[in-house]
């Protein structure tokens, strides 16, 4: 299936344009997960990839059937390396089991045949030492940085046998994102030439549900730009950070949908994941999801 | 040690400018470390890992002491997820225990919050659940890309105690690489605009050496761009990747080379570490120091 359809299947079954990001920190697991990690591992990376997964586990039980997605932030895991990967890895498995949309938050970005090794990895899979063909991590959808150009990113378009799409960074929600972003580039800007070239890049590739496999990340933190970029790139499905924790509100983060209501897919992971520490509830799994439904309401 | 203090006493120890890119694929692999990797592991991703690291060993033992650094290609690990990140770390173990400073080629961007979860995974330590800092991969530089701008950036530089360093991309070695970084932009184009950022985030970093730890990838393939971003970055450490396969002569890969000769380190990969096959020799240790013998005198 095309990735686009994909995603547009899974938002019209949930009724749902959210996407819960998978970024567990220390720092928001909750005590009970701590202690049994600590138990069986110590205060290693393997007790960290532990308490990560099982609060993942947990997360996603709670989620699934309300969120259009969810999307793990991979340097949440590698900062625990080989350990935090497994974690990340077990992590992808039950999100396909539950039939929830991976997006591998990894903004990767190369030279072609390297490339073809992150697509690999992430969406594909990686040829074996004697014939065998070694599955990836198994994710619907990448983000990469386009910064290296086509054939930084023709390696990762439509391998998979199901269908796999990207999205590029065009503009990110970070404070800075201008530093370069916002510089002027002919009647535009550097972001207006990246989105450019993301038309250009999902050039007939538009699924039925009229959505490419070539999206672009364009933060909420910028709803006027949001904007200008939907005309450069009218059938490219957007992913939005910068939602909640980053001070987006719900209509800067739909600024950049199409008239048909289509084309966003809005992140949130703190306001999620975390929601059990702002409303002081022991029951972490509840919290998160009514912040889901908090946040689904505030979207509709 | 100041990351460019670092590099340079490598440089000046090994009399070598030149950068070993550890990117290992089953294609590249001697036969005899694949049928014992297949016997002990089977056709698995511990199988390619397992191989990878036997590899990576040996290309170690074989080039101390005659290369300034190496440089692993993390996609070429993560093409095997956990499996090929432990071999990963298992190799910078060892290339840190033969007193060979490693460059983490990971392209890595995200926001600040993000930036300092891949600082941790790569070049510092992260949080454990209790307490314990557990530490990360232990590179001394880390390659990243500087679209989102500043506080991408920042969460990267000075961080652990010995220092370390990064390359940010400015100009690619790779055929669309002009793609975004060609265009116009302001007086020059948007590369020379990322050449200005990449200067002033290094602004009060130069070490004894005389080069700041916030450093360049200057593809060999543009050696006339080359010159005119050594302009614009005086002080900056050039990573240079493109010589050799990718069709970079050693004129062309010396071109940013400050007036003292300092500031440039030429990476080859496929023509040190395939040189086995090149040469149809059994011997791949041997004929991986032979090709970088040659390629330290291509560039005296």
């Amino acid at each position: 299936m095309h990735a686009a359809d994909l995603l547009q299947a899974s938002i019209d079954r949930t009724r749902s344009i959210a996407c819960v990001g998978l970024d567990p920190r220390p720092a928001l697991l909750p005590p009970g997960l701590i202690s049994e990690a600590l138990k069986v591992h110590g205060d290693t990376a393997q007790g960290v990839a532990a308490a990560f997964l099982a609060f993942n586990l947990g997360l996603l039980e709670a989620i699934a059937g309300h969120c259009a997605a969810v999307k793990p932030q991979l340097a949440c895991y590698e900062a625990y390396g080989s350990a935090g990967l497994k974690a990340l890895e077990l992590t992808v498995v039950r999100a396909r089991e539950l039939g929830i949309p991976v997006i591998a938050d990894g903004k990767r970005n190369d030279i072609g045949s390297t490339a073809e090794h992150y697509a690999q990895a992430f969406l594909t899979q990686a040829p074996g030492l004697a014939g065998s063909a070694i599955p990836g991590l198994g994710a619907d959808w990448l983000t990469i940085n386009g910064y290296l150009g086509s054939d930084g990113v023709t390696p990762f378009l439509g391998k998979a046998p199901t269908g796999t799409g990207v999205y590029v960074l065009v503009k990110t929600s970070n404070p800075s994102s201008g530093d370069l972003q916002d510089q002027p580039q002919g009647e535009g800007t550097v972001a207006e030439a990246m989105a450019r070239l993301v038309h250009r890049w999902g050039a007939g590739r538009v699924g039925t549900c009229g959505l490419t496999d070539v999206g672009a990340v364009v933060g909420a933190t910028w709803p006027a730009q949001a904007r200008a970029l939907r005309a450069l790139m009218p059938d490219t499905p957007f992913l939005v950070p910068g939602y909640g924790a980053q001070g987006g509100s719900a209509a800067d983060a739909k600024a950049g949908a199409r008239a048909d209501g289509r084309g966003i897919l809005v992140n949130s992971s703190r306001g999620i994941i975390g929601a059990w520490q702002a409303t002081k509830t022991a029951d972490w799994q509840a919290a998160a999801r009514a912040a889901l439904d908090t946040m689904n309401q505030d979207l509709a």
